[in-house]
Formats: structure tokens, C-alpha cells, sequence
């Protein structure tokens, strides 16, 4: 079934040479660009290695984890039972392939996405494919100069060349400022930018093939930002950031207190995440190497509490029950105003929000999902501090937000790390015994949320832990999983589980999971499914009418999607109806910002999606209480 | 006919008491707040001279000046004649008459404006009255407080209260900002602020009843500015500047080159001018004892430069052939993004232009005098450093601009000067010989554009000039006029007339006029003259077609009608036909700001009315030539 790595790394790799060997074939590794030929049939991985690029499989090759994707763009193989077990459809359609399982069969060209195996941030998302109707058009235009014969204002003798006739609804000062400067220096050559068909800047001579967009993610923790070129829709660069606004706090809720105890604090937190966003801008358009001028359109999601933020508008009534926005859905802003640093005669798009905790990342992932527009009745749950949950189909959609916890993001845990390098983010239990993965193959530090439940699954299989909860008695354990005794001790808290000895651990201390880690995992994973029940209980479906379960987000990709059926986060399909979508709140954005008919489709979901308060629904208490059972 | 002052100011004035004398009356002065019991029959002069009020009556009071205009509020006299000759019907039926020849026949309270016979800058204008309708509507309204069973955001809850359903095309910033602020600390009573039925703003509490809005008139030596209620249309205060912009320059041409020349030229003229605007909205508010917070709307008129300049637009393009301006028309600014210290969610209206050298003024004057709506084929001048001049009706309108160059102004005239205290502002021949008066009736320190003219007139009239513009040897003057002999001299650069002898002058010099000033004269009215009569060859119309002949601004409203004709600065028409409207420009604004409809007719004005550039205009130069005759 699986290949081992061990057969790839043994392989013979040319780096160029001319030998016409019928063996050999050539791979080219973008985006690095670099060339090589190796033995036909030789392991994705392998190849990688002696091309001396990161190989990026923590699971070490076994097809387990699903870290290590890549894409064909040519000489894609047939898919291997792990990938059509790990991949969607449209992941395989698209050349989605695992790197520790796919073979070079025939001539081929591998893109190494930037997140693959090592960048944690989730920069991508599954694509849908809308056509790109942008609000911004360029048109280059030769003006007639005034004469004696033609004595038109400026202004006019743009709009003349431009065949419209009417003045602008809404002109811009900076606009009139320079127009009769940047008419004359370019003798009256000019490129025209219209919104929606409507004039609001010139630019000397022909820039009619630079028209850029940026689609912008604003996570509590993280900024994922896309360039995006708004003539064909295609992505140009990615880039990503932490969001420095945590510097002041993790949480939302910190933030919150922050701008409320300060005078200067919203306007601080403002600035911090106006000005990285606009050092994202600078990165996306050095790599794409574009003037950040050419950039005319940005779309924002986020959630509530963020998008108000980068706003600057007061986001003290998210922490105060009953926890309404000031602000749910808002025209186009302009960009100059907003001071983002892109054209100043931009617009900047902030998707809409459903509620105060369910905000426009939800509207992107609804939006990318497609969700609204099919008959399959579709479950999406994105999982941070908050899971936000959307059930539904083109008939009906209800949305909620379930207060998890930062369980899943590795805080509050003892031993919890972010996902970053070192941090355990799978656990498996094999033949060999227990195994498991960190990122990046560095010396394990922590455990991070992925790492987490599929411990937490390992514990739940061989009897460690209970489905109360409680972890066993070493004398308790079934006899097939006797030689786990040793990793169970007794700590100051209770039973603890030791997951790596102090020996393999890069802090010396062993990994260990504790009674009050399982504890916070149920609560968190309680919270989650008890809101996705809430939300079938009020539609009147059962799992079994769910055609369609999607994960969405960072962990809802890392996950495995048994780990995530084996505690009972999420309600018993099929594995083949479970998918994780990646960064879906990004894509909603990117579909945003490249098609009116998308800005169009997100108010119209924004309007329409019930939102359902579960602090103060009775039924979810009771389903909360039944939902800290395992299994 | 005309009630000598001596007969009045010859009165018993009491300044109080309680004698039940049915001789007396009483009589209080507004704004002074000054109430007095004059006798029956006592000319408003000489009880303002009781009251220890300025009397205002340049020419002594003879009626013949008109500058002592006052406004009877209650106790209206019937017009006199010298009354009915100088003043429309239309100030006739508001209660305008002339300080020096109405009588105070009943108890009456007298207004004595701003301009009467004191400041010389121009801010009131004859009144076309509209129905207000405003852009800004105010609405206070009670919010519903967020619950659980209420969780619309703050926008939603607003809208909802005012029955609007989509969320607004154009929302601002500050608004969003200060929305969860301002509808908590006025516990959800607040007052929306609503802009062609698009919801703005909010204020806390209710402020229904303060909506205001203030017009300007930028003129290139002085700005006024008007505060409008803009529930009724009413006009609560007016304040006057000088154009601080005259500090790098006279005229239009100076402060070009000035903003073309300096790298921060453009800005500072910029900004000069809006300082000045918002320290004339400052008096405006403290008159009318308002918050500058609860104007809302601005509306502007002025000539190209001066809107160009008011923007912040390049003004190049105008001091070069074929001098087009770089925007004739536009929509609605942010009052906030332009810097004007009103409400920063109001919006500022400046009214478009024709072409470069006929100005948003013109509109004004042409919105002001409704022509363009009557059969009535109607000729209006607007005399300044340019002469704007527009001939039609509702079927057709032409204008055009003629270069009159500064001499109404008092410039470029040996002896001349601005009209400010202690320039002779009117002259006369009669059987007591040469009479003038001066501003203020302070000593005579030199003479202004419409003693110029007046002088002129009387110089025609007498022989001491003939038709040719050349000032005759003493010999040659008739009989009748010898009495004038001992006023000519020789100067060093020709004949000169003595107007006022150095023994009567100020400076301790005789005011004169030299031949050279008759030329500036010539040459200046030759211009404006030249442009009537192009425009009236382009309509195929005589002088015996015009059914009305409207002067405005400055000089059209102190220059004598018969002075006007007597030079020939306009064609020849009866009396009755020629109206002084005072500040029309001013007026126009006003109008544009109450009224939506009045904005639509002035961009119809804009677009509709034929503009006629003289510069390259072949008749013009011919007419200009047959124009520099007298009468």
C-alpha cells in the first residue's frame, strides 16, 4: 500500500548530465527552479532530497499525516490509495499529490507550496473558480489637449475619450490634484482606472496590464495575505504574518480590554495591524515585483472583533452580552482614507460579518464553500478559540459560534505549543507502537493541537483514557497495550500520560499529557460538537443527512480527520465526506475581491444565515453536557 | 421731492420717558438693540444720529448715493421718490428704504445691515426666494437597546429606526467610529443626521432644530459667507474677509504664477483661503451663538482660479491659452477630507463653472436672476478685474468673459483706491457745482471705481472730456461750465482735472484725474461694452430687445445706473429696465445651498449656457475698437 521512504532516499539522482537513459527523467522544482533527473519511478521525497530541498514529512514518509503536499504541474502519476484517502476530488484534479507517496513516472514539474511541511500559517485554501469580474478596469486612452476649438475642462476631455458622459457620483480630491499634471506629462497619454465603470484616477501612459488586488485574512493570531491579479483572477504571491497585535494580547477578548482601558488603545491596535498588513502589501508586491500602486482593490475577512479593529471601530460591545457588532455589513471604503498602501484611489472591501462571534472569515468560508448555492446539505466548522459552525444548503443555512477554548491552538494545555517548529503535531499507534511527528523533524518541545487529538485518540484506542474522560490505572490497561504501563505516573494533579521520555525531548523534561489537558480537550471538543447538534437539532437533520463535512481553517487542516471522528468532534460520517478545505476564510476573501457577484453573494449570505446565540440556548446546554463523552 | 437732512436732525429726541405725546413714537434699531421716542415724521438718519448711531449717507443726504439702505422689520413708510428710483421693487416690498429720505411716520423697529453706508464688501444680494430642501434632513429618533432577543448590530438598529432598510451607499469612517459611543452615552435617544435620505451621522440627544448650513462667495479680493438655517432658508448671520491670498497678489494671473512657481505654492494658497473660510464660520457661528458642529452643508461659488485654488487643483491650465480649467463640474466633497471646520460628515457643494474665466460666480448671478427659467431676455454684468457678462433666457444663453483690467476697481488710476474709508464714492454736477461724498464721509484720500465713473459722467457732461476720451483745453469749455475752468491743469503727462482741491484732501494733495486715467477708463468699459455687444450679435438682438439689464457684485451695486449709461458701459436702456442686485454671486450660493433643485439648475446653467471666447473673436476686436467711444 505505502511506500517507505527508506526505497527513495536510496535512489540514484543525476543533477543534469546528458546520459539518455531510458531510466531517467527530468523533474523541475518550482518555486525554487531547480532541475534535475532522477530514476523514473523514484519517490516525491527523494528526489527532493538530493535536490537539497526541504523534504517536509513529519509523519517520516508514511502517507500519514498529510503535510507534505505538492502539485504536479506536469507528469502527474495516478494517485496512491493514502492520497485519495488524505486528498479531495478537486485536490487530485488539480495534481494535489503527497510528496512521501507520489512517483516521478515521466518528465515532470513539482511545485513545493510555501506551507508544505514547514511555514505553519495557512496561506491556501481549495480554490473554487468564479470568473474574475473586479469593480477596478483599466483603459488606456489617447486624450485630445485643449485648443481653442475644444475648450473643455480636463476633466471632460477624460470622460469624453472614456465615451461616458456623465460626471462622477463621487470624485476624489487627489484625483482633481494631479490630474492636470499627470495629463500634461504624459502628453496626454493615460491609462484610466474605473470602479464599477465609474472614474476615480489616471496614470500616465499605458499600465493597462498591471491591475492588482490583495485578499487579506485577518486572524486572531495570524495574517494571511494574497496578491491577486484582477485581470485574470490568477494568485501572484502569497504572504503571511503574525498578527502583532498580540503583543497586547491572545485573545479577542484582551483586545477588547485593551482598546476599552485606553485612551490611545483602539487607535494602537489599529495602527499595528494596518501598518503589517501594509508591510504585506510590500512583500507581496516585491515578490511580485509590481509597483504597490497598481494595487486598486483589497477585500478583508476576519472576525468580528478583528475586522472591527482594523476598522478602528470601538469593539467593546463583542464583550459585553448580548455581544452585538457595531457593524455587520459597510459599502467599500477607500483606501487612502483607511490609509492602506495600495493606490490611494482604491477601495478596500471588508466582508460582511453574521454576528459578533461569527464573523466575515465565516462569510468567506460559506462563500468558498459553495455551500450556499448546492442542494448537499453541508456541515462547515472552522475551529480556532471559537469554532464557528454553519450548517445548511441553498434552502436553509444556520450559523453559531462554540466558545472552545484555546485547547486546539495548544494553549492552556501543560505541555500545548503553537504550531511551530518542534511542537508534536501527530501521534499515531502502530505495530512499531506509539509514534509521532513534530514540525519541521525538530527535537519534540510541546505538543501542539493537531498532536494533541490524535494523542488524545491513541489514549482513547488503547484504553489510557476512558470515555469520561479519566485516565486509566496502569493495572487497568488491556493486555494488547500492556507496554504502555511504563508512560502512565501519577503527578501533583493527578494521572499524567507520558507521550515523549525526557530522553527524546529537546527540553529534557518528558511530554506529557495531564488529566486537566484531557479535561480541556473535552470541553473544547464538548463545545464544538455540542454546538454542531444545536444547529441539526434546529434543523431537523441527523448525521446520516449530512452529505458534505467540512474542516476548515489551520487546524481543521492539520487534523486528521479520523482523530477528528475518533473523539467525536465532529458527527460520525464517512470518511470520504469529510474534507479539510485549508485556509477557506482566505479563499472567501480572494473570491471577493476578484468578482462583484461574489461581494454580491457574501451580503446575500451575511443577510440570510440564521444565527443561532448558544449562550443562551437551553438545548445546547443539555447537548453540551452529553457532548464531553469521547466517542 | 428730497427731505434736506437739516429738517431732521433739527428734532426733539427723547431717549425714553414716559410721556403719553401722541407726537412721539417709538422706534428701535436692529442689530443695535437701540430703542428710542423720536417725533413723528423724523427721517431715519437723524434719529439714528440721536440714538448715537453711524448715520451712514455718503452723500449727505440727498438720496442720491443709496448707500443708507435700511430694512423697516414693523411701521413701514411709503416710499418716497427718491426711494422708488434707486430701490427694486422687490427691496421695496421687504421694507428696504433709504436712511436719509424715510420718515418714522408709527412705532417701527429699523435694521441697519452690515453694508449700510460702513463695510463696503458686499453680502447681501436682491432674494429669489426657493423652497428650502436641503440635502440634510435631521430626524431624532429612539433606538431600541441590543438583547438577546435584538442582536442587530448598531447600524442595523439605527437604520432600523429611521425604516431604512439597505445599510448606506457611502459610509464614513468617523461615523462607524463614534456610533457604539454615541448611542450608549445618550442612552439610544439620538438625533440621525441624514444626506439625501443616506444616514451620515448620529448626535446624542435631539438636535432637530439646529441645522445649518453657510454659503461663500471666494472672491478674488474678498470672501463672504452667509449662515442659512437650512429648515427654512433663512439667513441668520453674515461675515466678511478680506482674501488673505492678496497678501502673495492682487489678482488671478499673480496667484498662478505664484502656485506654478513654488513647490508649496498651490498648498499654501490653499490653505489660506480655507483658514480664513473657517474663521469666517467661527464669527458666523459665535453671531448666531451655534456650534460650527451643526453646519452641515457648505456651498461655494467664486471665479475658476478661486475654486481651483479653494481645492487644492492645479491652476495652471488657466493662465495659459486656450485657458481651460481642469474641472467645470462635481459632485459633493467631504467636508471632512477637505479641512472645513463645519460637522466632518457634512459636504461641501462648490457650484460648477462655465469655462476658465467664467466662474461658479456666474452661475451664481444667472441662478440668482432666474433668467434662465423667464421669457424676459435678460442681460447680466458682473463687473470686476474681468467683466462677466451673460445675455439670454430660458431658450438660449451665451456668455463670455471680457478683460476689463482693474479701473473699477480703482486700480491702475493715478489717484485711485479700493472702496474704504475716505475714497470719493460718488460725484455730481448740480446748480451748487461739483458735489461728491466719500466712504464714511471721511476727508477725500482718493477716489474709487464707481466715483471714477460718476466723475467721468459729470467730466462728459460738462465738456472737460469729449466723446474721444480727451480732456479739453480750459477754452474749450462751454459757458455753462466755465465755472470749471480753474480745475484743469497741466500735468506731466497731459491735462488733468482736479477733482478735490488739496486744501480739502486728506493726503494734502489734490485728488486728480488724469488723461491717462480716462484711457484705463475707456479702455475698461470698451471692453466690458465690446463683450455686451458680441454677445448680442451672436443673439441678433438690439438694445430695445433687452427687457431687463442686471448689474451685480461691488461695483454694480454702488456704481449710479445713470453713470452706467451715461459712459455707454452699457447699451442704452430705460431706467426702469436696469436693476443693481447687489451680491448675486452670494445670492446663488445661498440659493444652491437650501435648495437640491437650485444645484441641479446651476449644473443645467453650466452645461446649457454657450460660452463665447473673445480672446480669438474677430467681431470682438472690432466692437472693442468702436467701444472705447463715451456714451
Amino acid at each position: 500500500m505505502r511506500r517507505r521512504l527508506g526505497a527513495a532516499v536510496d535512489l540514484l539522482c543525476y543533477t543534469g548530465g546528458s546520459t539518455l537513459d531510458a531510466r531517467l527523467v527530468n523533474v523541475e522544482f518550482l518555486p525554487a527552479g531547480k532541475t534535475l533527473r532522477v530514476e523514473r519511478g523514484t519517490v516525491v521525497a527523494g528526489a527532493l532530497l538530493a535536490a537539497g530541498l526541504k523534504s517536509g514529512m513529519p509523519c517520516g514518509g508514511r502517507g500519514r499525516c498529510g503535510k507534505c503536499r505538492v502539485v504536479f504541474k506536469s507528469g502527474v502519476p495516478e494517485p496512491t490509495p493514502a492520497e485519495t484517502d488524505r486528498l479531495t476530488k478537486t485536490e487530485l484534479d488539480g495534481g494535489w499529490r503527497l510528496g512521501c507517496t507520489a512517483t516521478i513516472n515521466q518528465d515532470a514539474v513539482i511545485y513545493i507550496p510555501n506551507g508544505s511541511g514547514a511555514a505553519k500559517i495557512l496561506t491556501h485554501g481549495t480554490r473554487r473558480r468564479v470568473l474574475a469580474s473586479p469593480s477596478i478596469r483599466k483603459k488606456h486612452i489617447t486624450v485630445e489637449a485643449p485648443s481653442t476649438a475644444d475648450l473643455r475642462s480636463d476633466l471632460e476631455r477624460v470622460l469624453g475619450s472614456l465615451g461616458i458622459e456623465k460626471s462622477p457620483q463621487n470624485i476624489e480630491l487627489p484625483f482633481l490634484r494631479h490630474l492636470a499634471a499627470r495629463l500634461r506629462e504624459s502628453n496626454f497619454s493615460v491609462t484610466a482606472i474605473l470602479a464599477d465603470g465609474e472614474l476615480v484616477d489616471i496614470e500616465p501612459g499605458n499600465t493597462e496590464s498591471a491591475c492588482y488586488g490583495a485578499a487579506f485574512d485577518i486572524g486572531t493570531t495570524t495574517l494571511a495575505a494574497y496578491l491577486i491579479d484582477l485581470a485574470t483572477g490568477d494568485e501572484v504571491a502569497t504572504a503571511s504574518a503574525v498578527n502583532p497585535q498580540a503583543g497586547v494580547g491572545d485573545d479577542v477578548i484582551s483586545r477588547i480590554s485593551y482598546s476599552t482601558s485606553r485612551t490611545d488603545g483602539l487607535a494602537n491596535l489599529q495602527s499595528l495591524v494596518l501598518q503589517e498588513m501594509n508591510s504585506l502589501i510590500k512583500k507581496l508586491s516585491d515578490a511580485a515585483q509590481i509597483s504597490s500602486s497598481h494595487i486598486y482593490e483589497v477585500s478583508v475577512v476576519g472576525n468580528t472583533c478583528m475586522t472591527h479593529l482594523f476598522l478602528g471601530v470601538d469593539p467593546a460591545s463583542l464583550a459585553q452580552a448580548p455581544y452585538v457588532p457595531v457593524v455587520r455589513q459597510m459599502t467599500a471604503l477607500s483606501a487612502g482614507e483607511l490609509g492602506m498602501g495600495i493606490n490611494p484611489a482604491g477601495r478596500v472591501h471588508v466582508l460582511p460579518a453574521i454576528a459578533g462571534y461569527v464573523g466575515a472569515d465565516t462569510v468567506g468560508v460559506v462563500l468558498a464553500s459553495s455551500m450556499y448555492n448546492n442542494e448537499e446539505l453541508t456541515l462547515a466548522v472552522d475551529i480556532g478559540t471559537n469554532g464557528e459552525i454553519v450548517l445548511g444548503n441553498k434552502n436553509r443555512m444556520l450559523a453559531c459560534s462554540a466558545a472552545a477554548g484555546p485547547a486546539f491552538e495548544g494553549a492552556h494545555i501543560y505541555c500545548g505549543m503553537g504550531a511551530v517548529a518542534g511542537a508534536v503535531d501527530a501521534v499515531w499507534l502502530d505495530e512499531d507502537g506509539l509514534g509521532f511527528s513534530t514540525i519541521e523533524g525538530k527535537s519534540p518541545a510541546g505538543i501542539c493541537g493537531s498532536g494533541l487529538l490524535d494523542a488524545v485518540v491513541c489514549m482513547l484506542k488503547s484504553g489510557v483514557v476512558d470515555e469520561g474522560g479519566r485516565i486509566a490505572d496502569p493495572e487497568e490497561l488491556p493486555q494488547e497495550y500492556a507496554f504502555l504501563k511504563d508512560s502512565l505516573r501519577m503527578g501533583g494533579n493527578g494521572r499524567e500520560f507520558i507521550l515523549v521520555a525526557k530522553e527524546k525531548s529537546a527540553t529534557g523534561e518528558p511530554i506529557i499529557i495531564t488529566q486537566r489537558d484531557i479535561r480541556e480537550v473535552q470541553l473544547a471538543k464538548g463545545a464544538i460538537a455540542a454546538g454542531i447538534y444545536t444547529l441539526m437539532g434546529r434543523m431537523g437533520v441527523s448525521a446520516e443527512d449530512l452529505d458534505k463535512v467540512i474542516l476548515a481553517g489551520a487546524f481543521g487542516n492539520y487534523v486528521r480527520k479520523e482523530s477528528a471522528l475518533g473523539v467525536g468532534l465532529i458527527p460520525n460520517v464517512p470518511l470520504h465526506k469529510l474534507h479539510s478545505v485549508g485556509n477557506a476564510a482566505g479563499e472567501g476573501a480572494k473570491l471577493a475581491l476578484i468578482s462583484k457577484d461574489m461581494r454580491g453573494d457574501a451580503a446575500r449570505i451575511s443577510n440570510e444565515i440564521e444565527y443561532v446565540e448558544l449562550t443562551t440556548d437551553a438545548e445546547f446546554q443539555q447537548r453540551f453536557a452529553d457532548a464531553l463523552i469521547f466517542g
